[in-house]
């Protein structure tokens, strides 16, 4: 049996009973990517808060391993109890989709233990959840690279008057150019892109082409650390929103759209106030 | 101190461990509506699932008497912890913003606890939760009301290729027509909407306007009890889902937008082989 966990969006408590239990029956626990076990703690003895909670080693596996040794750990799962934890929901802003069907081509059963992703805790800003259009990712920005297919999606909605709800990037593990072209893998640091970075990137677009789906007047929400004890959300313009220091990541942004009395109440709480 | 916790989808199990350690900490729990109890299982003693796990009794909020007593249950969570539950997440389809809004305008402290919600629990189906539009409502027609505005939303979301949820009608708690001309309240047996009215009424809708957002043929993806054990998951055509009993509430649908090959391998699985 294998089993994707979602641990939801705070700390080790997110996780739900059956999450738990699921896990405690598991022999083997894989948990996706290393930074999101830093994300839950790490104390001196080198233990997660998560390793903890459990009384069980967890198998850190990032995207590569995932990929490259899905065959083994599925191969596990035939015979045994395998615990596959993701931040969020497993079917939540970063798809585990391909998991899925190859243990179900695989004739492995598959439990699903749901909990919050960004997709539904965005709603604590006051923006209702059926009023978002289409979700975007905004990628970072490089000299060479600097993709823009997300904007049109923005407009559209914006046009309907809808949110938006922009995932900022996250770039970890990544090959640096020159392993590359030496053929041995070091990484680059972490990258996490802030509300700032996004806000700079999102009016060069908008500047460049000329148009005016949104301006640095538009009316916008930061979050920063969603459903943690720290979170933080401010709602103001773009230009009140890029002079804040949302502090460590992960930051996601909603331009918001035409809002309704009751959002703008909601808002209100979060506005700033400069 | 207002907690708002969401509880997920299934059963009792799939609170968090953060929200149970708020329950217990609570010298008093409200749960919103009738029905979302006695879908977590009532014993012969008359105590729910719910009240077992957390040893304390449950009060019973209807829309009703959250509206009418808010002021009441507020105060109270002036000086005492006061849990206030939810089915799902506090601002998933059903909102609780207002709550919120009136505690934070008391000076009231308000914790939230996250869970899944259909919003993002839908996922599973295989649909990426970022190829969504907007969401709809679709409510029971009467014979003389039959409202069709989120056509039109349909028809949008597939001229861009997106998907739609289709969040169907719960009717509970509804004073009959006899009791409101006599002035003394009896309600109506709470209604759930099944895949098939859903999908009846959206034909009968599509064939008045002579238009063609979609048909019979049109793909679309039926799911019964979302998130617990003996959830039900269907993809077929309208004509096809039409013909499935999906059995007891609460029901969604989705209906397709242009899918990739992974969603279609996703699907694959669900499909309809009649």
């Amino acid at each position: 049996m294998l089993y994707i966990i979602g641990l939801g969006l705070g700390d080790e408590q997110d996780i739900t009973l059956k999450g738990l239990e699921a896990v405690k029956k598991c022999n083997k626990v894989y948990m996706e990517a290393y930074t999101s076990l830093l994300s839950f703690g790490l104390s001196t003895d080198g233990l997660s808060n998560l390793e903890k909670l459990y009384g069980k080693p967890i198998i850190l596996a990032d995207r590569e391993m995932v990929e490259e040794k899905a065959h083994e750990i599925l191969s596990e799962a035939h015979d045994a109890h395998v615990a596959f934890l993701v931040v969020g929901d497993p079917f939540g802003a970063t798809t585990h989709t391909d998991l899925v069907v190859r243990a179900k081509k695989m004739a492995i059963d598959v439990k699903i233990v749901h909990n919050a992703s960004v997709m539904n805790a965005i709603g604590i800003c006051g923006l209702q959840l059926y009023r978002y259009g289409e979700t975007v990712s905004i990628p970072f920005f490089t000299e060479t690279w600097r993709p823009d297919s997300f904007y049109e999606k923005i407009q559209r909605n914006r046009m309907m008057g809808l949110h938006t709800l922009c995932l900022l990037d996250i770039r970890v593990k990544e090959p640096t150019l020159e392993s590359l072209c030496r053929g041995r893998k070091t990484y680059e640091p972490p990258r996490y892109m802030t509300i700032n970075t996004a806000i700079e990137q999102l009016l060069e677009i908008v500047e460049a082409r000329e148009e005016s789906a949104y301006n640095k007047d538009t009316e916008c929400v930061g979050l920063a650390r969603l459903g943690s004890e720290d979170q933080m959300i401010v709602a103001g313009t773009m230009k009140q929103l890029q002079l804040i220091d949302f502090g460590a990541p992960l930051h996601c942004l909603v331009i918001t759209g035409k809002t309704h009395p009751v959002e703008e109440e909601m808002l209100d709480f979060y506005r700033c106030r400069t």
